[in-house]
């Protein structure tokens, strides 16, 4: 039960660096063909030695992996809304941060969150539980109290227009923010009076 | 001009025999780790040698950009409606048939079509046209003249609706086809007033 501090301080460094090099991976799987990333690449952008990336990541997948995790999190982060406010507002609120971050983290979004690069189940199930989680928000946000399996799969349905939507936005941004976050609000009623 | 009847047999056998070849990957990506698949593999499972094999696919990604594309092609082919329906019957016609479609392919369908296993950004690009093609149906059959790119964002984003409810369909049956297909129909009038 003794903690120095030393350790505390060098377990919070290890987090940090470890940190960073999935941040710089984040960016690679956005900006180039991650088949043709290397470790020695990815080792050189997050500015640590080869040996010291290997004694934090086995191997490619494992970053990759690691990399959605981030995403997924780091979306479910951004898009946590105050809960001091209304239902509605909440969910005003949710898309808008939604919006926001897929705008600054496009590719990212585009590579990792849509389905992504790797024939890993785990990635797959990473994104999955990622739209799980939208969902559920949602529901709750919208005073539902429970989700029948019905229900669900309007929900689901409409995390996937919340997907398509913004998807086709990034492409033409041919709406304001504002506008694409009441065009998707607006669809939800109806998705909740046919799933129910 | 002159066609002898033994080179366009032996074109359509070279024909059949790549088809086959592709139905195996596609077969093999919706069951297996495409990862761990090699085109040893892929050849005995085609009941063809590595050699005869390498001859028509150079190598592995080839194969695999072959199968997304001819899953692709199955589904458009599957679910174009008959033209002699009213527009009415002809969403309802695709969407049974879209929906029977995954049904009788669910794995491949979520291996493939959804965002496929692959770095390639062909595959990423079979993909999205695919649901561009069923967009573009989708608003003929709704007797749309014509999309603003607002309208796109709209029916971009049932088209995930669509995806979306299957997938959770695939995977609850919570309710019939035919409910199914009316849950998700019944969401595209909403839509098409918020694109516009």
């Amino acid at each position: 039960m003794v903690n120095s501090l030393a350790p505390v301080r060098r377990r919070l460094s290890v987090e940090d660096r470890r940190d960073e090099i999935v941040a710089v991976c984040l960016r690679l799987i956005g900006t180039r063909d991650w088949d043709t990333v290397t470790m020695a690449d990815i080792a050189a952008e997050a500015q640590v030695s080869k040996g010291l990336l290997y004694h934090y990541f086995s191997a490619k997948p494992e970053l990759y992996l690691a990399a959605v995790r981030r995403a997924a999190t780091d979306l479910a982060v951004a898009t946590t809304p105050d809960p001091s406010l209304s239902h509605g507002e909440r969910l005003h609120d949710a898309l808008m941060a939604h919006v926001n971050w897929i705008d600054a983290h496009a590719l990212a979004y585009r590579a990792v969150l849509q389905g992504g690069l790797s024939g890993d189940l785990d990635v797959q199930l990473i994104v999955e539980s990622s739209r799980a989680q939208v969902l559920d928000r949602v529901a709750w946000d919208s005073g539902l109290a429970s989700i029948s399996p019905r229900l669900r799969i309007a929900l689901r349905g409409w995390v996937g227009f919340l997907e398509g939507a913004c998807l086709e936005w990034l492409d033409s941004k041919a709406v304001t923010k504002e506008e694409l976050v009441r065009l998707v609000a607006s669809q939800l009623p109806a998705a909740i009076r046919a799933g129910r």
